[in-house]
Parts: structure tokens; C-alpha cells; sequence
């Protein structure tokens, strides 16, 4: 299995990305961690700051849960859905949220290379498959970011998650082949078993927020109406009612 | 077991429903999505437009998981509880929620009818019931919307969970005989083991808001009483007083 | 397994309790759920009234979760602990929240007498106890509601919790001995897989709220302060400081 | 097993802790649960005096789990992470949360002497390594509250937990060698199954927390704007994007 990993990463360290704004930072300077767009972006920040400008950044969370490893770190984080005002007074879920997984190289003792970042955004139902699994089961997933665009094919994305001979945890590997770049990077993050109890139970605490399931909560008692014919509607038709 | 399922479902294509109002719509555009007694109401809208006046559909929300397969689409979303003030100064529980599922048969490559949905309401028991389903498990519930009515017996719905051959997930299958209408609807679902996996952590999430008991919650502290007389009081007896 | 529990239950129809204030309701009239206290304080609501009085009852919810067979009937629902306010500031747990079993006979067909009640608050550590059992395990508390005062030991109250024999359930069990009323009360509820299922998930919601851990819960974004000197300050000492 | 336990505590008797300010109080009273320094800063209560000026302890929320044991009591308690706020508006995880174990000796019957407490702060990943313990496991963790001064090395604190031999619960060991102060102490409480359990439901709830996870959830219906060009702008960038 090392010497499988060790092969891959050679892949890692033969790529040929523009270093010209390479910077050594943490992800904990907040600075861009959700802007996986931010480096390929013909090297200038124009579209990120427009992003702040129009208030999209306003009420932007900094809390990743994040792993630092020898060949590379990994990040994980909730990314809440959008939701949109129905002129009926309902609120619909606009975007589905996801789980974010950050992948960045290490570079040098204790130093990853934050500008090399690739992401890989987990559905709802491929974080259902995730907490999932058992101590030697395995998941792939496949993405496509240009799915519906004139690019699709173009970067393919895929994550393995395989478990440690020993049982003691899993591989988290991730590989971007873009086509257009003519880049290959891979990625690959041991997280022990205990790393990944945090991620089955920071995930499964998630997972209702970003398929927006926490809007189902019940109106706190002292917002309660007193006008009986309106008491706390929720929802009154169902399936008796038909 | 596939032959079985398509012998299900021709049942379903043989039944002879009004399709005077039929679109071919997602239920992502928020309209209608609870309104299961819509389609049945003599092809107009007039009840549903008086339950928006009323305001009932203010606080709507449209967040539902939904799995769309060959044969028909599942979504599955939590129907909060209502509650009413009590004269008291309490609150109680007044209709429990629910997690109702809703099936719709599919009518071509990717085209959905949801105006042929039928619905199924579970309750706190049958979500404890199916949140509590080992791999091999299976599960069949029972329905007469018109249980309490004139109509008792003339409906019939019944819902079956059943597990995959291989351990790969459960087939969701809902039947619904209407002896009013002289109709006879199947619809089956394949789920996989990763979108049950959803649902369990979902379910699990919603039960306790559907049985009202995120009423049970402590007052932030901000809101705390100044006033030593009047600290906080939650809940002052119990059995020790007796 | 039946025989026995027979038996147990015709020690509760020969119990001689006073009838006087009987009536026929079920607790979803939210008058009296939790004031197990009522039917014993000689016979008149005088004390539950100035309870009312002093506002104590403001706040009160009534959302329980409840089986109903065929000899007994049980509610379970949590209650919340009472916090104070500290002189410098904080807030302390002052009395500990338990989750209520409350039992009641069945008076006929679908007819329980919520007069003849009797509960049994479950600590934290019963409730961990409980929702940590397996298939085939038991369990079994004793609580004296009067420990700490004069009549300490006149009181005994046992809950048992024991696994159908084909491990479909459990079979719920209070009795009650009253020395000073000369009492012995015994109510048997079967619980089934999915019934049980429902409560551990409830009471593991529950838990930290009656434990008082859901004030651990970080200030929402729209309320941080913007003075850099006190930007939410939630605890800022550690094992590091020593 | 026991012969081994006695061992170790004669260690914790043998200290020679200063006793100038021994109290015998338990931490319910609410005053300095969470100063861990308390003990050690000279004798005077100067700096946590200062601390409460500051305005730090003013949210502080006493609301711990403990058990009482025969040699030493454990009390564990979530300590919330600290954010601050961005120029970009944004908010950042600002110091990680923890949970924390408080270790103090019994000094008699039903006392415990409070002055003498050790405590140990679980980061999330040794949370996650505990909640995922089977009933067989072992867990030992290493800190050094002195790990970036000038100081390294002088203290070592280990957490030792292991399964009693019939597997009804832990005994938790906390050893702290402080070779400044020449002292070497030693607690160890045994953790029955059901307050493991308490803990291992607590500790989940509060995982999320302590990583600043709860702040990842949807704002309520009621905060929704109505502007369409800036309703509910969570996160709009994802893999999708690059």
C-alpha cells in the first residue's frame, strides 16, 4: 500500500501549476479557504473581490476541521445550502449545500502550499455513504465540475477513501486530471481512525443542516401567536386529508 | 425479484386517473409540494387557494431529499407538529408531524408526473420503526386515510421497505387502492444503502422536531431572568414532590 | 413470561385508592401531565394553583411521547432543568432536568384513569443506562421519592426494563410501595422494537438538554461584537494556563 | 486491577500540594470551576479577579457532568471555541474548543477536596477517539500544558482510559508529573457503562460544537430577506465553480 501511495504522490510533485502567487499560509488566516476558484483565475483576485463586494462574503464561517499530514493536508467543512422566498411566504431550497474536502501539498517541514488546493464538494447522499461505512469498506466518487458546461470532460475529479490494512483508519485520496491545464495532481491524506469519528460525527450533525432540514424546527414558545385562528400553522393538509 | 416489480408497476400504468391538469413539473418550483389532496379536488385549486389565504402557507418550506430512479421519484420531507397556547400559559401539542414521503411515476427519460403523486405520512412510531432496520430487515405499514370518516376502508395504503438481494439498499414500494375511484397505484423505488443512510441521519434529526420535543430546549442565557424569585423556572416538580 | 405478569397486575387492581377526584381523560388535555403531585395533596387542586400563581407554569410544554395498551398506559417526555444566575455573571444548573415516565391503569376499552397515575423521573445516568441497552439486556432502578426527608424509605418506587422473549420489545414495569397509604401499585407496559427505537432517539436528543449542555452553543454570527477587545469571549482558560 | 489502582493513589496521597487555601467545596457552587489555574497562581485569586474585570467570565455556564467515586471525583464539561470577526465580515474560528475532564481528590466521606484538581482538555480529535471506543479498548493520551514557553517538558499530564476486566465501564487515570514543582499525582475513577454512555451521547452533541460547527446553521424563516438579489447568501462558490 506505501509503495502504491508513494507512486502517487510522485504524480503530485511532477505537475506543473503556475507557482507565481504561491504563497505558505495556513488556512486559518481565513483569507480564501471556500475560493477554490481563487488560483486559477488568471492569477488576480478581480472575481473574489467582486464576490466580496456584492455581500455574497458577509456572513462567511471560518471553522474547518483540518488535518495535517506528511505528503499533504486535508480540510473539511459544511457549505449551508441558498435558499430563495417563494411569493407564496414559503422559502425553498435554491442550491443543496454540501461537505467541502480541501486537499493542499505539503511543501517543506510543517509547510503546505495553500495556492495548490483542490476541493471535491460532497452531496448529501455521498456523505451518507461516507458515514456509512465500515472499517474495511471503500468508496469512489466521481465529479465532473464542468458537468453541464461546454467544458464538461475536460476535469475529471475523483475521491477514493480506503481503509488501512490494519484497520486503524482510512486513505482519503484525491485525483484531478484537467485536460484543459494538462494537469494530473493526486493527493493522498492517511486520517486515523479517531480523525474519522470526528468527521462521522461532525458530518451526521451536518448533513440535515446542508440538505437545509434545520429550518424544520419548531417556533420557540415565545414567539408563540396568540391569536387562535392562526396558532402556530405549520403545515395542516396531509396525506388524511386527500 | 425484478420480475415481481415490473408486474407491480404495470398495475400502475393500467390505472385510469384524470389527467386534465397534468404537468410535467419537478417539485422543486415550491407550489404545491404537501398539497397531496390537490390533484383529487375535482381538477381545481380553489381549496388550495383559500388554505394560502388563510396564511397557512406562510412559514412553508421546501427542502425535501428526493432520490429520482428508473421507474419513479421518492421525496421525503419532515411535516412539523402544530401546537396550541393553552389558557394556562402552557403550550401542547395539537396534530403531531410527521415524515411524509411522497411517490411520483415517472413518464419518460427523466420526466417525472407529480400530479400523480400519492403520499404516505409516517409517524414518529414507523420512523422509529425504519431508522431501526438492520440490512436484512423488512417492514410493511398499513394506512386508511379516511380512517376516522365515512369513507373508512374505501382507501387503502400500504407501504413496504424490503431489502435488495445483495444488501445494497431497500426497494420502497407504496400501493395505494381507491375503491371510490376504482383505482389501483404501485409505485417502487430503489433506494441505495447511501441514500437510506441519508434518510436514517435525516429521520433521525427530524424525529424529535415532528414530536415537538425541540420545545424542549433550555433559554439562551441572554434571556435569563434577573429576578431571583423568578430564575429561569423550567419545570418545578417531579416525582419527588409526590 | 404472561402468567407473571398477570399476576403483578392484579397486585394494581387490588390496590384501594382514593377514587373521589377520579376522572376519565387522556393527557392531551394538558391540564395536569406533570403535576404527579396532584392526586395526593388531600384531595384538592389548592397546591398546583398557587404553582399556576407564581408563574411557574408559564413555560410549560406538552409534548410527551405515549403508548397506550392494554393495561397501563405510559408518557415519557423530558424536563428541562432550572438555572441561576450567578453574582458574577454566569449561569449555573441549579436543579438537574430528568426524562418522566409516567404510568397510568387501563379503566376499559381505551380507557386509562390518569387519576391513578404514578412517575419516575430517570436521571441522566438511567437515561444513558437505557438508551446504551442491548436486545437481550435488563435493567432495573430504585428510587425513594422522599430520601432526604422524614419519611424517607415510606416510599419505594422500582422501574424494570426486560427484553420480550423474542426480542421484540421490552416489557416496562413500575411498582410502587406506599407504606404510609398502605399501596402496592404495579403497571406492566409492552414496549415494542420500534416504540423503543422512538425513545432512544428522543432521549438521546433530550440528554444534553436536560443535562443542561445545549447552553454550550456558540452565539450566532448576527450577535458578535465588532470590539476586538471582547469579540465573543466564551471561555478563555485551559489546562495550557496552568 | 484493584491492587494496581491502590498503588497509584498512594501516589496521589504521598503530594505535597500547598494547603493554605484548601476548601472543602464542591464545584456546584459555581465559583471557579473552570480555573484550572486557580490553585497554582501564588496563593491569590489576583488573576482570575482580573479576568472577571475583563468581561471574559461573563457568559460562563456551569452545567457539568460528574461522577463521585470512592478515591476522586471526574467532572466533564465543553468549553467552547473563541471566534473573531473578520474585516472581510466574515467570523473565524479563533481558539479550538475542548472538552474537559476535572479530576479532584476524595479527603473523606462524601468530600472532595476541589483545591487539588487536575484537569485535562480533550482536543475534537481525542473526542472522536473516545466516543468511538469499543467496550474492550484502550486510550491513552499526552499533553504538556507547557508545550510552546520555556517551560516544555516540566509538566506531563497522561489520560489513561481502559475497560474494567468484565467490561461494565472504564477506569479513567489522570497523572500529572510536575517536575517544577517536584509533585506527582495521580487520580483514577471508575466509569460505569452507563456514565460512559451519558458521556460518549454528550460528548456527540457537543463535538460539533466545540469545533465551532454549530455556527454552520440555516438562518430561521423569520430573518429571510426579501431582497432577491441578496436573499440568504450563505456560500455560493464550490468545486463547481473553479
Amino acid at each position: 500500500m506505501l509503495s502504491r501511495l508513494s507512486k502517487q504522490l510522485s504524480l503530485s510533485a511532477s505537475t506543473s501549476r503556475n507557482l507565481l502567487f504561491q504563497k505558505w499560509f495556513s488556512p486559518n488566516d481565513g483569507t480564501s479557504l471556500w475560493s477554490c476558484s481563487f488560483a486559477t483565475q488568471s492569477g488576480t483576485s478581480t472575481a473574489r473581490q467582486s464576490f466580496v463586494a456584492d455581500g455574497s462574503m458577509t456572513d462567511k464561517i471560518f471553522a474547518s476541521y483540518s488535518v495535517y499530514k506528511g505528503k499533504a493536508a486535508l480540510s473539511t467543512s459544511p457549505m449551508l445550502p441558498t435558499f430563495r422566498k417563494l411569493d407564496s411566504g414559503g422559502v425553498k431550497l435554491d442550491r443543496k449545500g454540501s461537505i467541502m474536502l480541501t486537499f493542499w501539498p505539503a511543501v517543506g517541514e510543517r509547510k503546505y502550499d495553500w495556492e495548490k488546493k483542490q476541493c471535491f464538494a460532497l452531496s448529501a447522499t455521498e456523505v451518507g455513504s461516507m458515514i456509512n461505512m465500515g472499517p474495511q469498506d471503500t468508496r469512489e466518487f466521481f465529479h465532473d465540475p464542468a458537468m453541464l458546461s461546454s467544458n464538461a470532460g475536460q476535469v475529471r475529479k475523483s475521491l477514493s477513501i480506503k481503509p488501512h490494512a490494519d484497520g486503524s483508519g482510512y486513505f482519503f485520496s484525491l485525483n484531478v486530471v484537467n485536460n484543459i491545464l494538462k494537469t494530473n495532481e493526486r493527493f493522498v491524506v492517511p486520517v486515523t481512525a479517531a480523525e474519522f469519528a470526528v468527521m462521522r460525527t461532525a458530518f451526521s450533525f451536518a448533513l440535515p443542516r446542508i440538505m437545509g432540514w434545520d429550518q424544520y424546527s419548531n417556533q420557540p414558545l415565545g414567539t408563540a401567536h396568540k391569536n387562535p385562528s392562526k396558532v402556530l400553522p405549520h403545515l395542516t393538509d396531509s396525506e388524511w386529508d386527500k
